[in-house]
């Protein structure tokens, strides 16, 4: 709902305390409240219950979603130019989709399919019997091994690397470690996002599966034969361990990490830094290391630090105990 | 030990869940015993100890060993085909050895050595004065700087980093930081595997350095300086500082961090998400932060766990020993 | 102050046992200090303090940064001979400025401006639009995306990349993720240097910024729209939420975590593994998750380590107080 002047102009997105005159900016953090008052900006996203602003409002039960569709109206990031870079190396059994864009100094592998408009920057190098859908970005750097299929509207940052070799390996008895080769593969669902320099390994037998919509940000290890269901989000330098079954709609925070052959439920939300090292029951919120209830784990760290409180409590104790065993003596 | 229909025929390695008839699977992991009985794989490797499943048995007293070694004999991963891409960089003064394979826009710095039968795939970038020895294998994207030495069997996953400069700067009188010139390199042992994103840091002096047969997972920090030594392991996303020493057979889990400076024992183990502030004694096994000894961390975390109840039985005593001392007032 | 004899030639720098007749070390972390009877070297750089050695001795306030001097003018880097290599793709409306060295499959986008002196190693992928100043170093497989800016003499280590996309997403009705296209920038300011494999996002709107003489370890992400100010420290593993403020002359060891939406004092120090949870005041020294005062956090840990002896004192007290009332009943 628009409340203010209709024909009003805005030209640029910009933060709360950032923008100018004709600037759209938005408020979605309640913490950023006090901000409102004093922006210059032209129009302001703003949460229906909010009554007053000091320039045009658009109320939306969403702001940050409506922010979204904003964005994406205001600054259309314009695709690149279709065509393949005279400087790619194709191998000639691929096949590119129509429109797609292809840089400078791209590999693609024998019996790779690459869906159409597909962005693939420069230097991504994509292995040999690929599957890629439509409507994908890759950027710089990536790299996608040969074997694993990738659904549409894929987005892998720059330097992710889909498809390494899972961390397997058996002991001889000499102590040494045999590689146990990892020959399975990846698969990576519709709408998925990850992040710069994240890692996903592939397994020995079978694969690894990131579902449908999830998002994954930098710097994450996804092990292999893990498989992460849909709209899943994983922060930063989070690492799963290999087999591990993640559940649709789970949150990790930062540097989580999930050791191996786990099952984390439905809806679970593990907060920043949690060690999980237990199956989680769906619907959890959880926290610390060992993970578990966050509410418990909140109290558990309060009790810590009243734990000198405590110490003196029961010092005293000690001596007024002492004092009356003496004079009952 | 074979026990079954010793002309029996498997075609492919596949999980204990997912096998079908002609498949080959293993049952190493106990967790996984009760998924024995309904397995429809036409083979199973299992441990000495197991007496009954619904298929053929391959008993060994290391099954996870007995299936690397199978998968290498029933999926063997066909090496590139040996030869030099017309589109690699190569430096005239650099040594490709014999029936390597080297793939689109590899860069091989001048007066570089690489052995025999090497795999650096598309878009590995070697510096100058590197000697590699024989039967190496470069994921797409690995850099290795100037000067380095590596071993023969070694096995580098997509985007690593070998000789990277080390964190080092010096204080200026200002606040400001000196650079310290990395000069020194990094040597890496035969048979050691570092996993996709990992670096290694070069040292101002000296040499960092990995030994023999060891096992690096992906996105871990090796500091400059620090010594490794053989037949370790390491999970993702572990850092260790500069100028640490990490004996032989040590075996760090995920999201470890070492400070620098520290000399870790032989056969150390450490828990994931150990932070390690102090030297550690041979054969430790050591959990937490500051890391102790893995069954006090334990216990102490349990006493934690509780101390809601030792806080009421406080309340309690206190209490009790308040109405004592009223009465006998 | 040299003491000893002024006409020694040294040739090389070394580790302090590492040192040979002919070499120059130092002495900086006094924990190595009973190495000094030891070394062979021929001059050792000390601190002021330090009375005596088995070598000429060359001592200073600030024996690290003296080494890092010397070190630069005994071991001087040749920088790579000036020229574009025939291999690179460099659009015809970027600039590359004098004296650059620019190697095998370099990208440089359209409208971008280089810096005389740069040094851009094979395989840099530089976009769109983007500002480089003079005297910078970016080693293989740095991507610098459309738009940022950076300052001059700043250094990339390998497969840094700058500018991907932060990780906002807003959550339609349905639980699914709605992209929020991250259309701001990045600056990063003159003298930066940023380690292997680091991640630095982009925001939505406005920009994330790295102010002058900050360094960067390995394998840090910093969020989206994060301003970090002047000569801070982060070491290797590190995340940066999005929207925090990090001011002048902080420390971050190691492996800490801080939450989007903070402001982080000047000059704050945070230990290894510290999850920062809430603003932190400048100046303050910091430890444990949530973060709080280093001494605290201490003293807390130290008392966990004693809790099954208070666990014991009150079972005690528990014991005796029940004797005494049974008595008086």
């Amino acid at each position: 709902v628009l409340d203010g002047d209709g024909s009003l102009e805005v030209g640029r997105v910009a933060a709360i305390d950032e923008a100018e005159a004709g600037d759209l900016t938005f408020l979605a953090n309640p913490k950023y409240a006090s901000k409102l008052s004093g922006t210059r900006a032209t129009a302001v996203i703003v949460h229906d219950d909010v009554s007053d602003a000091p320039c045009a409002m658009l109320r939306s039960p969403n702001p940050y979603l409506t922010f979204a569709e904003s964005v994406a109206v205001l600054t259309p990031d314009p695709p690149p130019e279709p065509g393949i870079s005279a400087q790619a190396a194709i191998d000639e059994t691929a096949h590119i989709g129509a429109d797609a864009s292809v840089g400078a100094f791209v590999v693609v592998g024998a019996g790779t399919r690459v869906g159409a408009r597909a962005v693939l920057a420069p230097h991504v190098v994509i292995g040999r019997g690929v599957t890629i859908g439509d409507d994908c970005v890759f950027h710089a750097h990536v790299s996608v091994r040969d074997g694993v299929a990738i659904g549409s509207r894929v987005v892998l940052q720059n330097g992710v690397v889909i498809g390494s070799d899972g961390f397997g390996f058996a002991r001889r008895t000499d102590g040494s470690h045999q590689k146990i080769p990892q020959v399975g593969t990846v698969a990576v669902e519709d709408d998925v996002e990850v992040g710069a320099g994240s890692t996903v390994d592939r397994p020995a037998v079978g694969e690894t599966r990131i579902g449908a919509g999830t998002k994954i940000d930098n710097l994450v290890q996804v092990g292999h034969g893990t498989r992460i269901g849909k709209r899943v989000l994983i922060a930063a330098l989070s690492g799963i361990g290999g087999s591990t079954l993640i559940d649709d709609d789970v949150t990790l925070a930062g540097q989580v990490g999930v050791v191996g052959h786990l099952r984390i439920g439905r809806g679970v939300v593990a907060m920043a830094k949690s060690g999980i090292t237990k199956d989680v029951a769906p619907g959890s919120r959880i926290a610390g290391f060992p993970a578990r209830d966050v509410d418990e784990w909140l109290q558990g760290q309060a009790l810590v630090r009243r734990l000198s409180d405590l110490g003196r409590l029961v010092a005293d104790l000690t001596a007024r105990l002492g004092a009356l065993e003496s004079r009952l003596k």
